[in-house]
C-alpha cells in the first residue's frame, strides 16, 4: 500500500470538518486594503497561526509595516533533504457593491449553484479556500503517517490584494529561513472543472508612461492651428508605428529573446479546444489583434505584446473645446515573454519615441514595473512529478499552461530568494474572484486537497 | 473742408470724457457666465441704452432668455441710403484668479505700463472699449454735423462670453429690424499697435467626436493582451493616418474648394514680417507642424488642418493599470477655407474612420459645429473704402489679414440676415483679454475712435 492511500481516504472523511474550518476562516473579513480592517487580517493570521499549530507546525505571527504574515516550519522526515516552501494569501479582496452579493460575503455556506455545489463567499476561491487545501493536506498526512513527506515552510501573506507592499522587504529580511528547494503556490486556476494544469510560463511587464510636450501652453486651435505642433498628433503617430500591418511590433530588437514555443506543447494548446471565437466571443470581439497566423492561446500566453493601458491629453470633458493641448501623454506596457530584457526593451523603446519627436517638441518618460518573463521550462522534474500527481487525482492528464499575466510573487522567489515555483491551483474562470458572489467549487476543494498530498507525495520522493 | 476733420478734432477734444464714460461701463461687473452677476449685465445695457439715448439713438433693452440685448436706431441724413449694423458685445469674462491683478477690475484707469498710457480693467479692450470707440464716434459726428453720416443700427450683446445662446433666436425673431447693408463688427485686433488691419477671411469648423469601441468590457492586459482589440490602439492608428509625411491632410476630396491665396495677398503677409520662428517662438516652438513649403501666416489664415483636439481612453490616474479599455475617444477639428462644405468634410471623415475599424469593433460619432469658412474677397467696395479710411487715420497701410479661427457672429448675420461684415478693431495681442489685467492702449481707444469717424465718413459716400 502506497503512502498516499490513507491520506486521500482521510481528506474525504475530513471534507466536512474541513470546510467547516474554511467557513471560520472565510467569516473573519481580512480585507487588505482598508485599514479599518487591520484588526481583522491580524486575527485571520493568528487563526492561520493556531491551526498550523494545530498540525505541529512551529508557527507564528510576524509583524511587517502592513498587514503581518504567518510563518510556519515543519519538518520533514528524517533523512529526507527536499524542502518546499508553500505560498498563500489571507487577505482579500473588498466587497463592494455589497448589494450584488446574494448573501453575506462573510457568512460563507456550502449551496448548489446550476447543480454543482460550491462554498460561497469572499476568499472562498481567492485565497483562503486554495491555501486551505494545502493546509488540509499537511494535516492529513501528518494525522496518517505521524510527520509531514518533506520539510514544509509555510509563507502566507496579508496583502497581495493591496500590492504586497511588504513583502520584499520581508523577504529580503528573512531571506534564509524562506529559502527552500522550491515554491508552491496556489493562486492560480484549472484549465477547466475537468482539467488540472500547472502554469509553466508567466509573461513579463515593462511599463512606461510617456508625456509628449510641445508648446508652453494650451493653444486656441483657430489661432495656431496648422502651424503650432500638436501633442495628440506626435502621441498617435508615435503609438501608430509600434505595430506594423501584421501586428508584429516594430521596435528595433524587440524580438530578441523570444522562442517559438515547442510545437508538441502548441499542439496540447489548441487540443484544449479553444478558438478565437470561443475565446473572443465572451468579450463580444472575434478577431484576434495580435501577430497574424498564430493561434489565440499562443498570443496571450507566449507572445511579447504592446498595449496602450491608457491615453489623455487636451479636452477630454463634455462638448468641444477648440483647443491644441501642450501636452499629451499615453501609458505604454510591454508583456515579455522568452528571454526578452526589460532593460533593453525599454532602452530602444525610449530611442524609437525620441526619434519622432519633433526637434522643437521633447518626451518624458516615466517608468513603470520591469520585470522579465519566467519560464519554467517544460520537464524540470518538480514539474514532472507534479503533473503526474494531478494526472492521477483527476483521471485527466494536467495540462501545462502559461498566464498572459505576472504574478509578483514568483519572480520575487527567484530573484530574492533564488527558487523556482510550481504553480499549481484549482481555480475555476467562473468563480468570480474579484466580484460579489465569489465561489469556489466544493469538488476544487476536495480534490484540491487530494492533489496536494498526491504532489508532497511525489515530491519527496526521488 | 471735409465733413471729417471737426469731427476728428472734436473726437480729440473730448478724450478725457470719454474716457470717463468708459471707465463707467468697466466699472459695471457684467459678466455674463456666473448668473449672480445677471443684474449687473442688465444695468450695463441701461447704460448703453441711456449713452445712446442721448446721442439722439432710439435705443432699447430687449430681453432674451438669458442677457438682454440693446438695440438702437439713427436715421441717416435725408436723400441717404447707407445703412451699417454695428455690432459689439457688452458682458465679460470672469476675473478669477482675482489675486492675479494688479488693482481691481472694476475699477478702471490710465495708466502707463512700459511707456504707454492703457486703460485697465476688465472688458476695457473686450470690448467695452472696442464698442465705445464707435460710440464715440457717432457722438463726435452727431454733435459736429447734427446728424450721422448714414443710418445706423447698433446691436449689442450681453453673452458673447458665454456662447451667445440667445443671439440666433434673436437675430431670427427681429431679422428685418436688424438687416442692414452690411455689418461693422468691432472684435478683433491690429496688426501690431502701429499697422491697422481688416479681417477678410475667417476658417470655417467642422467638429467630431469620434469613440472607437472595442470589447464590451474593460480587460485585463495580461491575460487578453495580444489576443483582444485595443480601441486607442485602433484610435492611434487612425489619427496618424489623417496627415501625411507632408502635413497634408489625407482624407478623400478634403481639398476640394480649397483655393491658392492670391499671390499680392500671400505677399503682403510675408511683406508684414512674421516669420516661423517670430510665430511661433513666444510659445516655445520653432516648427511649423503644417503643410511643409508654406509661410506660416499662410498656414493659419488660409489653410485648412485637421486638429486632434482631446483624446482619452483607458487609465489616465497616477501610477498604472495594466487594462485594455473597452473604448477611447478623441475629439478632431477641422479648420476650414475657400468653399470646403462641412457637410461633406464631415461625411468623408466618417468614411475614413470606418474604413480602419476592424470588423469586430465600431465607432461612434458625436457632431460638433460645421460652419463654413466666410471670404470677404479682397476688393468689396465697403472693404477698400474701410483700408483707406483706415490707412488714412495711422499713416500706414491698412493690412488685409485673415483670422485662423471662426468668429459665428459673422456667420449668423451673413446665413441669417444675408450681410456681409466689416472686421475692424484696435486689441492688440498683448491686451491680456480673458486674463489679469486686461487693458486697452489709449491709443487703441482714441484713434480707434478717430478711424471709425473715417470709415463712417468714407463708406457713406460713393
Amino acid at each position: 500500500m502506497s503512502d498516499i492511500s490513507p491520506v486521500l481516504s482521510r481528506l474525504d472523511a475530513d471534507l466536512d470538518t474541513s470546510v467547516e474550518r474554511l467557513v471560520s476562516l472565510i467569516a473573519i473579513p481580512s480585507i487588505s486594503t482598508d485599514d479599518s480592517y487591520a484588526a481583522e487580517c491580524q486575527r485571520a493570521a493568528e487563526w492561520l497561526v493556531a491551526d498550523l499549530q494545530s498540525i505541529g507546525f512551529e508557527a507564528s505571527v510576524r509583524p511587517t509595516a502592513g498587514r503581518p504574515m504567518v510563518v510556519a516550519h515543519h519538518a520533514g522526515p528524517a533523512g529526507k533533504s527536499a524542502h518546499v516552501l508553500f505560498y498563500g494569501h489571507y487577505d482579500v479582496q473588498p466587497v463592494d457593491p455589497v448589494e450584488l452579493w446574494n448573501a453575506d460575503p462573510f457568512e460563507a455556506k456550502v449551496v448548489e449553484q446550476d447543480g454543482v455545489k460550491v462554498i460561497t463567499g469572499r476568499g472562498s476561491a481567492d485565497d483562503k479556500g486554495q491555501l486551505m487545501t494545502f493546509v488540509e493536506a499537511c494535516r492529513a498526512y501528518k494525522a496518517v503517517h505521524g510527520e509531514l513527506p518533506c520539510e514544509i515552510t509555510i509563507l502566507f501573506e496579508g496583502e497581495e490584494e493591496s500590492g504586497s507592499p511588504s513583502l520584499k522587504p520581508f523577504l529580503e529580511a528573512n531571506a534564509k529561513e524562506l529559502t527552500a528547494d522550491f515554491a508552491l503556490v496556489c493562486d492560480t486556476g484549472m484549465w477547466d472543472a475537468q482539467t488540472p494544469a500547472i502554469s509553466t510560463a508567466l509573461r513579463g511587464l515593462v511599463g512606461e508612461e510617456i508625456t509628449v510636450k510641445a508648446a508652453d501652453r494650451d493653444l486656441h486651435s483657430g489661432s495656431y492651428g496648422g502651424a503650432a505642433a500638436n501633442p495628440i498628433r506626435i502621441l498617435a503617430k508615435i503609438l501608430a508605428d509600434i505595430h506594423d500591418e501584421t501586428g508584429r511590433i516594430t521596435i528595433p530588437a524587440f524580438y530578441d529573446g523570444v522562442e517559438e514555443t515547442p510545437s508538441q506543447i502548441l499542439e496540447s494548446w489548441k487540443g484544449l479546444g479553444e478558438t478565437a471565437e470561443t475565446f473572443l466571443g465572451p468579450i463580444g470581439l472575434s478577431e484576434p489583434s495580435g501577430e497574424k497566423g498564430r493561434h489565440v492561446l499562443e498570443l496571450v500566453w507566449a507572445r511579447p505584446t504592446a498595449e496602450f493601458n491608457g491615453i489623455s491629453g487636451g479636452y477630454t470633458g463634455k462638448g468641444f473645446k477648440t483647443v491644441i493641448a501642450a501636452e499629451a501623454s499615453a501609458k505604454v506596457s510591454f508583456r515579455l515573454v522568452g528571454s526578452q530584457d526589460p532593460v533593453a526593451i525599454r532602452a530602444n523603446f525610449r530611442k524609437f519615441v525620441e526619434e519622432r519627436i519633433p526637434s522643437d517638441c521633447s518626451v518624458e518618460f516615466h517608468p513603470h514595473g520591469g520585470s522579465p518573463a519566467l519560464n519554467l521550462g517544460y520537464d524540470a522534474p518538480f514539474l514532472v512529478k507534479a503533473q503526474t500527481a494531478l494526472t492521477e487525482e483527476w483521471n485527466k492528464p494536467a495540462v501545462m499552461i502559461a498566464m498572459g499575466g505576472s504574478i509578483p510573487i514568483v519572480g520575487d522567489f527567484k530573484r530574492m530568494l533564488g527558487m523556482e515555483s510550481l504553480l499549481v491551483g484549482f481555480g475555476l474562470d467562473d468563480d468570480r474572484i474579484h466580484s460579489p458572489n465569489e465561489k469556489y467549487n466544493l469538488t476544487s476543494f476536495a480534490k484540491g486537497q487530494r492533489s496536494w498530498a498526491r504532489i508532497l507525495d511525489a515530491l519527496s520522493k526521488a
